[in-house]
């Protein structure tokens, strides 16, 4: 896997783009006082974490042949005050709507926290990472 | 820090927003041979080390008035063969354009690394992460 990342700015605005080079917009102007232009380096983390999970979820829902007609996902996280500020808890918290079978959405959502999902076995090294959900 | 992920498609794009509200387009359809409309969950990751670094870098450079005139990062990342699928080595290649100390780059890059990247030091309790780097 292969990325890049380019300096957009005087700042701290980089784009980074991957396989598909469909850029994604990266700052961390607001940690000197500035307007970040992009999402900042542990927003993607979480943000790649949720997507993560939200993929094989609707891989899983679907070959039950569950019906998914929204998906939200939300993410709250608590860093450490020292330096480096690893995260200490991560909790996703999924939003479903359709017609769901509660007990299959939890073990798709178990299914990925523990045995699929690459990014939360990474991140589970330094936080503890819990999830609650609601279906519509 | 807060964020929140919703789907924009019936597969696996999904839009990642955090504080800004400016969008990540995050998409996974590749991997069951559909054509991604984002960035993959795992190159997310990858720029959030990136990015977290590179703005490490970039402060620890202005504070020591070196002139950056350009920066790219390429980062490639190998995976375990196995599931969960978590980066096994990582290798990050920095390129700068400037008036630069090559020492005090150096300097920078190992002090991000090693003392300020919370991405970093996250990552390594799976991966083994190394740089090198150009000046031009």
């Amino acid at each position: 896997m292969k990325i890049e990342l380019n300096r957009i700015n005087k700042d701290f605005h980089f784009q980074g783009t991957g396989a598909t080079k469909i850029a994604v917009n990266i700052d961390g102007s607001s940690e000197i006082g500035g307007k970040d232009a992009g999402a900042r380096p542990m927003e993607l983390v979480l943000m790649g974490l949720g997507s993560c999970s939200a993929i094989d979820i609707v891989q899983i829902l679907k070959k039950q042949k569950q019906t998914l007609l929204d998906f939200k996902i939300k993410i709250e996280a608590e860093r450490e005050n020292k330096i480096p500020a690893v995260f200490k808890t991560i909790h996703v918290n999924f939003h479903f709507t359709g017609e769901l079978d509660k007990n299959k959405v939890e073990k798709a959502i178990e299914l990925s926290f523990n045995k699929y999902c690459s990014v939360t076995a990474m991140l589970n090294k330094t936080a503890k990472i819990n999830y609650s959900f609601s279906i519509n």
